[in-house]
């Protein structure tokens, strides 16, 4: 049950590109992250929940058995959920006594740096690889083509920051935060609404590509029920991250009305929440679900694993905001020399209100 | 019959990755490539090489027409090329009065450049899009999942410089020049023989990932039956990098050991030579072909153009062999400077010996 990931740990999703010192790719290789909890879950979907011959498709027959993976960010930790689901169907193929398919992994994200996934793929790797762009919140593949679908530490991110929050002249207009913290109602319905919008049209998509019975894995860090996120230990990161901007601020390193309008594009909703927009679908049945344990439970990161890990997942949504006006350097090594007055904060037991949200789906058909 | 289009003109590929001054796909932008003798031959192959019901596969039933297209270039004119195939295939449904399928077009290209073809896909285009990278010369997609394949100036490129012609103790060792020109029968025998390797290598994946009854277009740079290579233009073009080359060896600026054991991985057949190659595949028969004019044929380029287009097509080719020993800007520079000396000989009548090949091939179902 142990992720020690300091990528992972911020949810975070590799806008920042390249294999260079502030790139995902480099923020997420420190740590093997060991996924027991999570091979756990899809061993067992799997082994259960994936019914090869049923009624309304048979799998037993194809030839290929196409695995889509959505956010999949650049670094190794793909590569080995991708082989535990790999080796789970081989096992299921075995034990129904019919020959393995072809396997082949198609990535999407809605980033552009797939020369460098494409470049990190395992030399060894016994399967077709392809990569799609655009937007996972809209059709990307063909009609029932895919059999497998997973997205972990995706779901997180909005299509966008919701309009409501940038409206002056709205009760949810997010001034003086630049996320979504749960401490203000209208700001948290505003986000809540775009989040549930964003997994409705995900999963009305994903409900297209896949094929009757194909099994659908996500992961998403959460909050429990009842929880501010502005209290657990990713809130304390982001919110040290809006002090350093309001320090820049007001001494005229950025316009501080440029601030006002910041927002993240992120949620991190409680695991009730994200059960409730879940079950709404009508295609996609859940089948399994569990909440895994978030990193920051079993694992202390280092002030550079912590910032550097915020660096790779938010620079490039910072710098579509600021542009040239933010020296981003500057910003990490402000956010580097004030972490140690929120560390206690941010490790402290009381406030690791983080935890990953494994739920499993299975197309039922309808 | 008009290519107006100085990357096609060197039989470019997008080795020089990027949108900048020097890549491909600002060298093929300038003027928006005819591709009458291409379309027709497209519209011609599909009404009738292109058995939607045959006995081996029934296309009318699909939900999804997968286009691939190999060594696909970053550039406008792959995408005029895929409008017209896309256009063909729907034309046949609607004469067959069967309902169009989904069209999901999946472009390969062994350099990693995606970012820049995703960039530059049609925002406007009724498909879905997928890239695969790696080389072309093994398998690439799932067994029977191609409906339609496409490629286009790609197959001179060799997964390799043969051997034999970087071997000192070999008659085919290609001391003095920098490619096969077809003035020594050892050295053109090497050049050909890793051709017909590659070829055959390229279409026997490509048969494995072709359904049958599938269709295949191919289109290559080409000489006509009993020339050499050299006495062409584009042997021309290469000739005067050549020199280029031995002046920088000549002034210290490059090795000269250095300068003998490059050799570029190119090779342009004869029409002939490249029917041969083709016909040897028990998997596809050969339906329809033609001599599409070259470029040079109706269309002549500026200094910039020729040299542009050069280092688009060859500047990686460069830097992997020389490194940082060589100064590329320098040699293109004077590739420029000695250029209007070598144009009589590059835009003369009677070297304009280079011509496009397009042929079709459908799986034969064997």
């Amino acid at each position: 049950m142990a992720k020690q990931d300091n990528t992972l740990l911020l949810g975070a999703d590799p806008t920042t590109g390249g294999d260079g010192p502030n790139s995902h790719a480099h923020n997420s290789v420190h740590q093997k992250r060991t996924v027991d909890g999570e091979k756990q879950m899809i061993n067992q979907s799997i082994a259960n929940d994936f019914d090869m011959k049923n009624q309304n498709f048979d799998f037993s027959s194809i030839p290929c058995f196409r695995i889509a993976t959505f956010g999949c960010s650049v670094g190794p930790n793909i590569f080995i959920s991708l082989q535990s689901i790999i080796e789970a169907v081989e096992s299921k193929y075995q034990l129904s006594s019919c020959e393995s398919p072809e396997f082949q992994v198609i990535f999407n994200d809605y980033i552009d740096d797939f020369n460098t996934l494409f470049r990190s793929l395992p030399t060894s790797r016994e399967y077709l690889v392809a990569g799609v762009p655009g937007s996972s919140h809209g059709r990307l593949f063909p009609n029932s083509t895919l059999h497998f679908v997973y997205s972990s530490s995706a779901l997180h991110w909005l299509s966008k920051v919701p309009e409501e929050v940038m409206d002056k002249s709205s009760p949810a207009w997010n001034k003086g935060t630049i996320y979504c913290t749960g401490t203000s109602k209208h700001v948290n319905d505003a986000y809540l609404g775009q989040f549930e919008r964003d997994v409705e049209s995900f999963l009305n998509a994903r409900a297209q590509e896949l094929v009757m019975g194909g099994l659908m894995c996500l992961v998403i860090s959460g909050i429990p029920n009842g929880a501010k996120f502005s209290e657990s230990a990713l809130g304390k990161v982001y919110d040290l991250l809006g002090f350093c901007l309001e320090d820049m601020a007001a001494r005229g390193l950025i316009s501080g009305e440029k601030l006002d309008s910041f927002n993240l594009p992120l949620y991190y909703p409680t695991s009730g929440k994200f059960l409730e927009v879940i079950k709404k679908n009508k295609h996609l049945s859940m089948v399994r679900f569990a909440i895994l344990k978030h990193p920051l439970e079993y694992f202390v990161p280092s002030d550079q694993m912590i910032a550097g890990g915020l660096r790779a997942a938010i620079e490039g949504v910072i710098k579509n905001h600021f542009g040239d006006q933010i020296d981003i350097d500057e910003l990490f090594s402000l956010y580097l020399k004030k972490l140690p007055e929120s560390r206690p904060s941010i490790v402290d037991d009381n406030n690791r209100r983080n935890m990953d949200i494994c739920i499993f789906l299975n197309h039922n058909g309808v």
